[in-house]
């Protein structure tokens, strides 16, 4: 892996940055669209390098699960079996068993919890996390973390840092494969001197990269920006910032100006599905009834493919009628939207004019009431 | 309209021909995927393109009731609202009022029933079938015809017959619109002495060419073969012969021997969203557990786009994981099966070499024992 800081932007942290990987090269700032079981909801890898997505995010446990390491490695890897080239990143499989699994025992060691699909007992340790991400042979892999629910107090924050902290010094002890880089995963939860310990404790272990986990979580979101931007200025310079599992584009082009270079998350897949999409105005539910004699795309001037060749009555229709399509219109629709923005942010950067290109962002965007989530 | 008989086997009634039309030429036999919501479940007009589909078809009864005819109108017609600009084919609507709603009346003026998703009461008469599919404009257009239940008597059937043979004069009488040519529907159940008077009635009003009503609706499959033979050869050679609602790729292939021109079903897309794919030698459930550690394409040396870039095993994890990419990779297989096993028909009519190619087609192919259907 080689990273690059190109531009730095003069009135805020934001950066743009080249990412070398195995796979590939990645412009930061970037988003990553998220293919939890090895496919990006609704999707195909070619409409996904249509869109401009440099690289995707899989993960470990659900593909642990199924269809099991066993299988991705037969089919020569991931890369192979989901017929993507491009670079991949994947997730420890720590936020998945503390959100989605039924927890039995946490110990030093690692995780004992029941799945979410079978119920059946597995046990989860930074060596078996490191191993099938290895196995899984993505570009960037996570070591394996806890991230605290929302809210937790102090004692129970510091004492899952600690161990966080030792899983994350197992992790690199594990991590073996030149290919892959490993990226560290900051915690600390709400609390300013817990993730500066994080970041130090890290940074003595030694990662090529940084996720700052532990946030989008629930919390008030002038806590996640504040911490958000906190824990950024913390991090190395010369290394990816990665912010897990965030957000809606409002809150990506607030990050930026954090100097985060890495985002992944639900929010354009599944509000696609759900009948939403994004325009420079905010959310639009192209579901609703008022669109349904409205002959227009769904953004005036949008270069992607649902813009070009439907309407806003069309997909609409879809919706309504419960067809396939309207998942991916407005799913290839809602990643143009975030590829475009990252392409946009970095020309800003470029300019050294990010400040004003947030704030007119901003300005003509309509914050969504719901929040973003990790998957 | 042209349409040509290009060639004629020698062993058996199959024909190849051309079939020139508003939007564009279709290479006979033909097989039309159904786009019963202005959309072939789960693709693209481009991937349709791809797999080799000149002409699709699409459902009055469905899109008069959703989106509803003003707004098709408006969007500029079916071609423009769903983005496809090769031909399209309309059903009349009476097999869907006769098959899904509840009905309140039959008249010599037309049907009074209850929609299927609202419950609300309407009436379609054959002048407001071909005011609606003219609206819709497709290229070509069908009679509004009585489909008689399997089974029915003599009597109902003989009574059915002569309303759908006045259907199909007022519906002649109706149909205005140049850029579009009629089709009559030949009824007649299971008798051929109906059958024989439903052709000269629909002669004497005369068509563009004849749908084969009434057919594959739950009778054994010797008798459909049995009428469907005897029906195409009750029909005038000159205009083109369409097999409404069938069926199955060895159906296909028997009735192409028949001298049937033009097909339409359900069961390349249904079976592929439900995880069955078509391969020359039968049907395969790849959602099946035996695939999970196959990592061969669906069928080798198939030249579609789920054969090219995906294995048995991926695509039994998606439909595993309930993913969509499941259903678009199934569903395009068998459009693609269903598109070469139809330019390979015509390779052999062209070599007049038919009965040999359905021969060895037979022999490989094994029977699924579900029933194909028309919707």
């Amino acid at each position: 892996m080689k990273f690059t800081v190109l531009n730095q932007d003069s009135g805020t942290a934001a950066r743009t940055g080249r990412l070398e990987l195995a796979h590939g090269v990645v412009d930061t700032p970037c988003f990553m669209p998220v293919g939890t079981q090895a496919t990006v909801k609704s999707v195909t890898p070619e409409e996904l390098e249509e869109v401009g997505a440099q690289m995707i995010l899989a993960n470990t446990y659900h593909l642990g699960l199924r269809p099991g390491i066993e299988i991705v490695k037969n089919a020569g890897g991931l890369h192979s079996f989901m017929h993507w080239d491009r670079p991949i990143l994947t997730d420890s499989g720590g936020y998945q068993v503390f959100s989605l699994a039924d927890l039995r025992e946490i110990t030093e060691e690692g995780v004992v919890f029941r799945d979410h699909i079978a119920g059946s007992l597995h046990t989860l340790t930074p060596a078996k996390s490191i191993e099938i991400q290895q196995a899984l042979g993505a570009d960037v892999i996570m070591a394996f973390d806890e991230c605290p629910p929302y809210p937790s107090d102090r004692d129970y924050t510091c004492q899952s840092l600690d161990l966080t902290l030792q899983w994350a010094a197992r992790s690199r002890k594990s991590h073996t494969d030149g290919r892959q880089v490993l990226f560290g995963i900051v915690q600390g939860g709400l609390h300013r001197d817990l993730r500066k310990k994080s970041v130090e404790g890290l940074e003595e272990i030694g990662f090529a990269g940084y996720g700052i986990g532990g946030l989008s979580v629930g919390e008030p979101r002038e806590i996640m920006y504040e911490l958000a931007e906190y824990t950024a200025g913390l991090l190395p310079a010369e290394k990816p910032r990665y912010l897990m599992g965030t957000g809606t584009p409002d809150e990506l082009v607030s990050q930026i100006a954090f100097g985060v270079d890495m985002f992944d998350c639900t929010v354009p897949t599944r509000y696609g599905r759900n009948g939403s999409v994004f325009t420079e105005k905010g959310k639009m539910v192209v579901r609703n009834a008022g669109f349904k004699d409205d002959h227009r795309p769904l953004e005036e001037g949008c270069g992607c493919y649902a813009c070009r060749n439907y309407t806003r009555a069309y997909i609409r229709h879809l919706f309504n009628t419960g067809e396939i399509l309207a998942h991916r219109l407005a799913t290839i629709h809602n990643l143009f939207f975030y590829q475009e923005l990252m392409r946009n942010a970095r020309r800003a950067i470029e300019e050294g004019n990010y400040s004003a290109f947030e704030k007119k962002f901003l300005e003509g965007f309509k914050p969504t009431s719901d929040r973003s989530d990790r998957r």
